[in-house]
């Protein structure tokens, strides 16, 4: 029966026994962090054969020593790779270092300090506003708040951001720019429709220097069933006629090792060139050794997915968890709702409007770290309080076990706090 | 004899024959590139080791897993060996990606989007001004300019910067900041003395955000004769109560693998933490694992210094054969001077005003290609066009014995053209 129907006194007996359970959780002195989208060491230790699967003798490529200074957009044989698995062509993929942030925000120094296909800099405009499609990934928001920019939230629906506010918020010339993960999007799992794709893709923002930064993280990440295709953006928006300056973002973070990965940049061959001038004057290469590493192990698009499917026998088992627990536990309360998607590294869970603070914070209490409820927004304020990402994939099993059991006392017992407190 | 004391007789018939000397060097089809500091070959092998020296068991560092994400400030052990290096603390370094001229462009960029010690960022400014010892490295100079920088032009002494200019350059508040290769300098190989490190360390410029970039590149990179010990700039400057913002770059770029190196900067304590704030915003972690490899295959300060005796011998005969050509050649004739240092990887050669382009153009037709004269000067402008920056390192000894054969050669034959056209 939902809590909602439930007369006072029965809610207090159950807020009772409720409390009980959270005290005896308490007891067990957990100590879990859950915060961040990290692979755990199993995922890690797929990757082994990167430490040693090249020398010196491998270093020539396409004639050019790659133990050297030089080539900026990055090893051929990795231009290649990339593009294949984005569905782009190789002159429109610069390879860059271990991290795609770092090529974000290298998009957004340049169209802030230089200004992007000639138009006026960012920073010396009045001010500027970026999109942002909440619930989503704490570190864009944070990241285009850094260089001062109004962050403007935009709706998720099952399709991806409603593009009928993005229409109409593009139709102000201050507006520069939106994030989107359009596969698995960061928190909810939510893969963007087609019709939501063709509507970027047809995108004519009132500023010239508009960015959509699609960043396609988790493009060859599902962790239940199949590779699912995905179109490519880039081409598409020839097709659709669209004039937005596309960057598309993708990374062996969550593929290889994190931090220690390839990150990669695709966008027409205009756009690319209107940054990696710039970028040029801040390195004069990054690591074609760890290009070349990835090449050899990483093999070719087919390959690389036949490496997601190990990843996803270690991290399926996990989400399950947490699925069933909520199932168990929570299904027919009233109290929450949650995703359960088929790839990406989160879950989305929505509780109660109010609640999401307290049951981070019961959680915390328990030992066990979940992300900063309200991070999934803007300004890290979620209006209604009601969001909060899970990231189950780097605890152990059994720790998962304990996790999700914890959430789901913490979220009954802040819900019955909730009710009672009307 | 000096070529400004022949008659104009004698100036024609030395004329014709150093003019048959360079059709005959043309004819040999030359096609070297002498344009960049690059390493060669034979200094690329010193660090094989490199490639496979460490494994996912070795990973564990600190407790924690250097193959996830995280550790922004760069491993422990790394941070403790640059430190040892530059002679600072720990606490005091960053240890970057695989470029220091990332972390030069990160501190710019912090400068100007978010502003340093709580000033008004740099692009919030009308303007401002960067200060180009030169002649200088061209990179440096091209960087500040991408930000919108007036690049003003110091003059070097033999000890480094005209330090008076830069006292009294410092005054105006719109000068924010200076660039420096304290030790074998870019492209002159001087090394700064005492007295102009003393007051840099006691600088006290009216720009409270005011940034020393002390790129320390050649700290360790003597070719002739054991390691100079050189002061520490963060250190002196408590001593000093100089007030300006140093950050110190250093690289493993020409120690172990150019593009597959560690950099780090180091600074105070408060102004790391200034910069490295706005950083966490673009990455999460640079690449611990390839920071893991560094620290094993270079031990300590001491075997760092031990690999770059290695270095020395191998680079050592390069310059050798240079100076060898040109006091065999050009002694005498009062049309050129030279930079003879004992590290670094750069000569400085000055040759009468006016033909420092036609030489780099003569030696280009003869298919071998120097730096573009001027480019050690602030927007590629040598004001007298006389300096050019000679790369002795990458091409092999038989080879350099052309080139420097060569450079001879272009540089009577460009003096006689400007001697006759008189």
């Amino acid at each position: 029966m939902e809590y909602g129907l439930y007369s006072r006194e029965d809610l207090k007996k159950e807020y009772e026994k409720v409390l009980k359970e959270y005290e005896s959780l308490k007891s067990k002195g957990l100590k879990l962090d859950m915060s961040r989208g990290k692979p755990c060491s199993s995922q890690l230790d797929l990757g082994e054969e990167l430490f040693s699967n090249i020398s010196g003798k491998d270093c020539i490529v396409d004639n050019f020593d790659i133990r050297n200074y030089g080539l900026l957009e990055g090893i051929g044989p990795c231009r290649k790779l990339m593009a294949d698995v984005l569905g782009v062509k190789p002159s429109q993929v610069f390879v860059g270092g271990n991290a795609s942030l770092s090529l974000m925000y290298g998009v957004l120094t340049v169209a802030y300090v230089n200004g992007l296909r000639g138009c006026m800099p960012w920073g010396k405009l009045d001010g500027f506003k970026f999109l942002c499609p909440a619930p989503g990934y704490d570190r864009h928001f944070a990241m285009s708040g850094d260089f001062g920019a109004e962050l403007v939230t935009i709706p998720m629906t099952d399709e991806g951001p409603d593009m009928d506010a993005v229409e109409e918020a593009v139709k102000d010339p201050a507006v520069k720019g939106i994030w989107c993960v359009p596969k698995y999007s960061n928190p909810t799992g939510v893969i963007y429709s087609d019709a939501v794709i063709e509507r970027f893709a047809a995108l004519k923002p009132a500023a010239e220097d508009f960015v959509i930064m699609w960043d396609n993280a988790y493009l060859v990440h599902e962790f239940r069933g199949d590779y699912k295709p995905f179109p490519d953006i880039i081409s598409l928006q020839e097709k659709m006629g669209g004039t937005a300056a596309i960057y598309e973002f993708f990374s062996t973070s969550k593929i290889t090792l994190p931090g220690a990965g390839v990150s990669c940049v695709a966008a027409s061959e205009d756009d690319l060139k209107g940054i990696s001038a710039h970028w040029g004057y801040q390195t004069i290469s990054y690591d074609k050794i760890n290009q070349l590493r990835h090449v050899k192990y990483l093999k070719s698009r087919e390959h690389m997915l036949e490496i997601m499917k190990k990843h996803a026998e270690i991290i399926r088992p996990k989400f399950d968890i947490f699925v069933k627990s909520f199932e168990d536990e929570l299904e027919g309360l009233g109290i929450a709702s949650w995703t359960n998607p088929e790839g990406g590294y989160f879950m989305s869970f929505d509780s109660m409007p109010g609640c999401a603070k307290r049951i981070v914070s019961l959680m915390k209490e328990a030992g066990i770290v979940l992300t900063g409820a309200g991070a999934t927004y803007p300004h890290g304020i979620d209006p209604e309080d009601k969001n909060i990402r899970i990231a189950p994939t780097m605890p152990p099993e059994e720790d998962i076990r304990l996790a999700a059991g914890a959430m789901c006392i913490c979220v009954k017992l802040a819900s019955l706090e909730k009710l009672l407190e009307k």
